[in-house]
């Protein structure tokens, strides 16, 4: 049986047709809300292309990342809408996953599930190292990220690069249990464009990166490619890691394929693939690519860095995070065990 | 901290409330598609009330079980719609998870991802314990949970209680790679309630019992309950095993304690909880309750009883389940973990 034949019903997978998907997502109708006009702190329009559009009073996403299958929330109030240099921002009030942020028409978060993202992307790179102690976020402007990190005692320093400033604001405005990742001292916040940042990077830097993206489909596209992993690469330390957003097993093999292909070449210690489930992403699950720079063996199944609880008092316990979930997070099902093994070895 | 201060923003989940969400659903605007005519080979009116609506052309399972929150498929053909003495019964080919079958409104598979839901609840009880010979399936009509036993070649008796005959007659014709299930020699199905069929069923009799069911609120309501689950126990062997279908730690946190306290009480062996990824159920994964009775410890977290590949070349190779994603299933999130552990103990 080759690869093809262990996916689900792989003859179902169909691969996004942007000429027809795309703009029926942009076609979509506006939403409509029971609440009063959006706030007037964005500078957009009354009904953004962006919302694609549901049941009235309902956000739905839709995208040709995931064509034919919509998630949608009820919404109770919409509290932001703004259009940055670089994509659509709305902040609306949910009916049962609390402030939901989202870019260009896609959730990047609910306050309901954001734990199970924030904490796994932070804490899988974070907790396979001893003593991280300088660390790099590109994306993640929402501040999670750095909430996680901060968790971390040893670490002494954190530079953050977040392309679009407004998601930042937007944040500390709606999102005050997130952005206050923003309030450790150890942060210094560079608004700026990731990929050059690495490149100005000093060789060999940091003891981790992590890459809090949106989808590579809008201003992330660079962050999925191989220049971008060789910048990345040259940022660490020896034995250094890496951690990034990579998509859904369900959805997205074939990127997935093409990641764990450029990790093999570019990242000499190991390479691999976790996942954890995120009610509110599609297909209800993300996944994590978690890479190591030649040096010292980084083992990230079996984490060796526990957090000390009761230095991270001031953000609040872990809702998500355990050394167990932490392990389990890399036992894949074998119809993407058998495509990602054949690429990473 | 208390356990609700440790549920991801606790504040947010909300209950069903029944008086007006149920209205909800069914007062939702019945679904328009590009098809013809729905197939006449049902008895409904065109436009069933458990066609949750949605952007005309697409189905959206909406539920008081979840409520403020739609996943949509986008149809490209209806293939039956009928309703049976227990449930109203569709099949649609939808866009991008292959042909779908839904009851009373909500997804119980799609070719896409049912290996995830088939494979896990069977293969969990039924690789913790050696040389299973004698197995009780209750629901699981599709016949997948069937065709998963089949798998086990230490099966010399497979009794079924499906109560609902269409939901049988339905997967034969439109998901014969489910419904295989059925052709193997060993099943012996009895259409009836699961409830009685327990009821009379030889105490002591079973290895193990696998409970597939909807969720509870409509004809397995009763499956969720204490006498129930004492039936279970009386019909296992000692040291046999039962699994059930145990909703979502993200939604249903409030039944899971329920479960878990109910089965702490009746099984005196060992009680577990585990979830898998299942991208068309709410919050995209699913749960399930693992018990054993008095006699030989059964340890479900470190399977016994590897599948032989060989044994079970005809159903086609397993996509999902390996040994690995077995142990990680029973790895919860903290927020559920500490819920759980504290009923449990």
């Amino acid at each position: 049986m080759d690869a093809k034949e262990a996916s689900p019903a792989a003859t179902d997978l169909k691969r996004p047709r942007e000429e027809d998907e795309i703009n029926g997502a942009a076609a979509a109708a506006s939403m409509e809300t029971d609440s009063p006009a959006p706030a007037a702190n964005g500078d957009q329009t009354k009904e953004p292309a962006c919302f694609s559009s549901v049941i009235p009073g309902w956000f739905s996403e839709m995208s040709p990342m995931w064509p034919g299958e919509a998630h949608s929330l009820k919404v109770e109030k919409i509290l932001f809408q703004g259009k940055s240099d670089y994509q659509d921002v709305i902040v609306f009030q949910s009916a049962s996953y609390g402030k939901v942020l989202v870019l260009d028409g896609v959730i990047q978060l609910t306050e309901r599930d954001e734990c199970a993202y924030q904490e796994m992307i932070t804490h899988l790179p974070l907790c396979s190292i001893p003593n991280p102690k300088k660390v790099l976020v590109i994306g993640g402007g929402d501040g999670g990220v750095l909430r996680e990190v901060a968790r971390h005692a040893s670490v002494e320093h954190i530079d953050m690069c977040e392309i679009d400033k407004m998601v930042v604001d937007v944040s500390k405005q709606f999102f005050p249990n997130v952005a206050i990742g923003y309030e450790d001292p150890r942060v210094n916040l560079v608004i700026g464009d990731g990929v050059a940042f690495l490149k100005n990077a000093a060789e060999g830097s940091y003891d981790a990166v992590i890459v809090d993206s949106s989808d590579p489909i809008g201003p992330a596209k660079e962050l999925f490619e191989k220049p971008f992993f060789q910048s990345v690469a040259r940022a660490l330390r020896p034995g250094g890691v890496v951690c990034t957003q990579a998509e859904s097993l369900w959805l997205h093999m074939d990127i997935i394929e093409d990641i764990v292909s450029n990790c093999r070449e570019i990242f000499k210690g190991s390479v691999n693939y976790a996942w954890t489930s995120v009610p509110t992403y599609p297909s209800g699950v993300i996944g994590f690519m978690l890479c190591s720079t030649e040096g010292p063996d980084v083992d990230f199944k079996h984490p060796v860095n526990p957090i000390d609880e009761s230095s991270s008092k001031s953000n609040g316990p872990l809702k998500f995070y355990n050394a167990e979930i932490h392990s389990a997070a890399f036992c894949l099902p074998s119809f993407a065990k058998k495509v990602i093994e054949s690429k990473a070895n």
